[in-house]
């Protein structure tokens, strides 16, 4: 675990809070506007999207597309079904750019800051460069490197994406930890060689629970914060 | 101007002080070993062979090769003229790894911390990810994105870098500007839509003059250092 140089870490879920983030906001966002909806319900319908969109990307179904894109489409298609049929492109547009600044896990920038005085701490989302970057910038997160599903041009898990993170760092994967509040996502970069962390986040998907309660696999370190995944590696 | 939105950084030479850094860490480097060369001479003729080198990769004499291996490459083709050949592999690889622990010019990491507040600041180098990730911790380089050329598999002044920095922002190219203190890297980032910020480094060179001591082109901003582009950019 000593030879561990870098630790990348998987942002949506693990590193944010997008679901009470996006309530949040898109309750403002009717308030504003005079609009009621179910919004927990188009939040939660709208991640339900998330997988299938990118698969459509990963087996061929359609070209590239960045997440950006991916989310505003599948808003669109959802939003006749909440009740919500007048809304224009420029406000799909503003909803889709809410990923842009969800909100930190308390322990998040903390923790990040403390592992960057021993290690290289990068992110490995399947969020696109553009909106990393203004969401390392709205949340505090203090990033060494940011990857990007645009730099490879594959969504996790393909690992393209896994690998491509080590070979820009030059690093072999065994000296490049991925950190995780999701199984699927830890068990990819195992399988290519990766170390693993495990971040448990039970309130990342509110009162549902979901299979990612718990760790399911053999990973390296299992914590329940940034911070304790930093006491643990003595950073 | 008020719609530039990201700027990114050349590193060598604009942010870093390769020269004194080199000369000052081969110095040290000769005194632990007890060996002695003109080692000013060395840096000098090292940098030299950058240009020619990357342009055999842009020139498609030869396929892609990250930075630090033509560095190492360059090193080698050297140390036999300045009296060096007993040098061992380990010994030029650890020369060339000094690249990624340059210095700072002093007003770097606050003038970029300043800027940082109103833009995207980011770093767009022919250096690879690996060595700017490791430049950016050691120098105090608080960057929101680095860009290395390794991301797009050319070098400056190539197109696709610039571009591909803009396209990875999902910005158009007038909404980012390339500070640098070379003209050549600012006239080609102008030609594909950028604006432009030089900072005048005379002492890049150390006694030697060079073309770039002063600016040479319609540039948007002219400074004397980043502090100076941040005034002058309201930041």
């Amino acid at each position: 675990m000593m030879d561990v140089r870098a630790i990348v870490f998987d942002v949506f879920g693990t590193v944010v809070d997008w679901r009470a983030s996006l309530i949040e906001d898109l309750t403002g966002f009717g308030r504003a506007r005079g609009l009621s909806a179910d919004w927990p319900a188009l939040v939660d319908a709208w991640r339900r999207a998330y997988r299938p969109s990118m698969d459509r990307v990963r087996n061929g179904e359609r070209q590239w597309t960045v997440l950006d894109d991916l989310h505003r489409e599948s808003l669109a298609d959802l939003v006749g079904r909440f009740g919500l049929p007048g809304l224009s492109a420029a406000d799909l547009e503003e909803i889709t750019l809410l990923w842009h600044r969800l909100r930190p896990w308390p322990d998040s920038p903390a923790g990040l800051d403390r592992l960057r005085r021993r290690f290289i701490v990068g992110s490995l989302s399947n969020g696109n460069m553009a909106l990393q970057v203004d969401l390392a910038k709205s949340a505090g997160l203090p990033w060494d490197v940011i990857f990007g599903s645009d730099l490879f041009h594959h969504y996790k898990p393909d690992p393209e994406t896994y690998l491509g993170a080590c070979g820009l760092l030059r690093l072999p994967p065994e000296r490049v930890m991925l950190a995780a509040a999701h199984n699927d996502d830890l068990r990819a970069a195992q399988t290519h060689g990766l170390r693993t962390g495990f971040i448990a986040r039970p309130a990342e998907y509110g009162p549902h629970r979901n299979r990612d309660s718990a760790p399911d696999g053999e990973w390296d370190v299992v914590a329940d914060s940034i911070t304790g995944l930093a006491e643990q590696l003595g950073a």
